[in-house]
């Protein structure tokens, strides 16, 4: 195996836990000497062991002359673990390989500095644009401390998301509902509006034969209007935090504390004011499954990354049925958003296209 | 090369001149002899030889015991060409390898009749699934009298084809529009309404870089509202046809045929009968460049084969703003008219998708 290899195994294991880090980075780490892997090991839990620590102690008194890829630049400072910068020169590791320099400004170079000054031979950018995409919402959350946010839709073939009746179930098949409840799964939490809870009060979990993670449920709701006995409310699988205006009922915010919810009240409701809360909340990643007014005001701001389009091939029609981005819009085409398609992938019979903010 | 390769060739040959058959369908031949090609050829116009004539001159005098590779079943009637099995009978061929039978009723099994009367023997059904793709349109045509139609649009990853003020231009880039323009060319007509053409006073010809036929240009136009300076009255580049209700001005019907534009009156205004008049007049393929009002005039009765929709990866947003179909549309999603994702492209930074009705 050569470097790209051993590294493209370090981002595989950062990736199969890359939901579960927040709001840690996902990384993973792979020890090898003479052509012999010794040591696997990725970041499985914020707190816990970082990868090169766990590759580490996989490879044991091994490692010394040994070398290590790491998917993200080894740290140098005192969080809740001590610095794997310091773990891999006591281990007596001769070359360090890594893929993508940290923009955390407590990181940021000092790692590296720290081998080279301890004479360890350091050489970065293998795979870097790979292990940059994975690491994309942790930069994300670094620089601006708010989540990196996801916006879902499921359209028909002419853009609709209902009828024009309002009638919704279901544009897209089976396995592109599974499919939304696994991305529900890897995100730290979901947010939609009162106008969607109403309409369908949804449960927000992530039902998978397979069993996953729920994300905290985030519902803005500015006057409170959510009934106690919604599932939003009832249904404790997963946590719900409310975002209401300032002059929203207090009675009505105790009887929803009562059942567990956290309502967190603001200055005024805007989606800025929102994920900065979510921010210092440390939600990393946040999926948005909204209707057209609330999508179109993470539009108006351009307070969003990414866009996960399902589209069913069918077509409904009506001239007044909703599409996914409501609001007012922009008045010409030059006023438009741009995002760039980054993939598109067939699931079962509809199509999953995925959009970034360029 | 093997029985399919041979007939891959054939059907390449085909493909080749598949815009510029109508109303006949395209047809690709080979003439093989002990391993050596002696004669290739297709249907290249309407009225002039079919595929297997041209192929056979070519092969000469050596077509004796040769072998043949047609896309479409041989005609055994007289038409505007002598039977094409009664040619292949006299050239002495031994075999005849055929991918698609012909459903036109004929001809329909007819021709393979007659050619094993003869003591000719055939094999059917190699690349049968691509053969049939191909003659589609054809197919379509001879069994409904009507052209195969395709709609098409472009629209914003929101679905919307226009800002709620109407702007629109442009929403995809100059590469996705170069491709309409292809695909106009391999159209036998393109048909818009009124409201289109009072909005946007399009030419509607084909510009290519490499230059192109013009398809023959349709307006619906219930009250004759055209204006006589407009590019589709004015450019004589191609020919433009006018459909108008049967109360229209006969004053403004003689000003637009003094341009050398015709005019046709329906008993009523309806998508069935235009393309029952269409299909009198051979067109057997149609191009749809229209409004939301009048791709939902298709929609609501099915009248559309194929949608072929352009995705620019940008956001708009608006409630009101336009999006592909209007109309009253369905009032619930089991309403909606099924498709099939056929193919899905990258053309420049957009996305063009292409759906069959099933």
């Amino acid at each position: 195996m050569n470097e790209d290899q051993y590294m493209n195994l370090a981002l595989s294991l950062a990736q199969s836990a890359a939901h579960q880090t927040s709001p840690n980075p996902p990384v993973g780490a792979v020890v090898v000497k003479d052509g012999r892997i010794l040591g696997m090991g990725a970041h499985l839990k914020a707190g816990e062991a970082h990868a090169e620590v766990n590759a580490l102690a996989q490879a044991g008194d091994e490692s010394k002359d040994a070398d290590i890829y790491v998917t993200l630049e080894p740290c140098a400072h005192f969080g809740k673990t001590p610095p794997c910068a310091d773990l891999i020169i006591e281990k007596g590791i001769r070359r360090v390989f890594i893929a993508a320099v940290d923009p955390n400004p407590l990181v940021g170079g000092k790692g590296i500095e720290k081998l080279q000054a301890a004479g360890i031979e350091v050489k970065t950018g293998i795979c870097e644009q790979k292990a940059t995409e994975l690491l994309t919402p942790f930069f994300h959350f670094i620089q601006t401390k708010r989540p990196y946010v996801t916006i879902k839709t499921a359209v028909t073939a002419d853009g609709k998301t209902a009828a024009h009746t309002g009638h919704s179930r279901w544009i897209t098949s089976e396995a592109a509902r599974e499919d939304v409840h696994l991305l529900r799964s890897r995100h730290d939490a979901i947010l939609t509006g009162i106008g969607t809870v109403l309409l369908d009060n949804p449960l927000l979990t992530s039902r998978l034969p397979q069993g996953g993670k729920n994300p905290i449920r985030i519902l803005l709701d500015t006057h409170l209007r959510v009934p106690l006995d919604f599932h939003i409310i009832q249904n404790k699988e997963a946590k719900t935090i409310i975002f209401c205006a300032a002059d929203a009922q207090t009675k009505k915010q105790r009887a929803l504390e009562d059942e567990g919810v956290t309502v967190i009240r603001l200055p005024y409701m805007a989606i800025d004011a929102v994920l900065d809360e979510l921010g210092k909340m440390n939600i990393m990643t946040l999926f948005v499954e909204a209707g057209a007014e609330m999508n179109a005001s993470f539009l108006d701001i351009g307070a969003f990354n990414r866009l996960v389009m399902y589209m069913a091939p069918k077509l409904i029609g009506g001239k007044s049925a909703p599409s996914s981005f409501g609001g007012l819009g922009g008045s010409s085409m030059d006023e438009a958003l741009d995002l760039a398609f980054i993939s598109m992938d067939r699931i079962g019979p509809d199509l999953k296209i995925v959009m970034e903010k360029r």
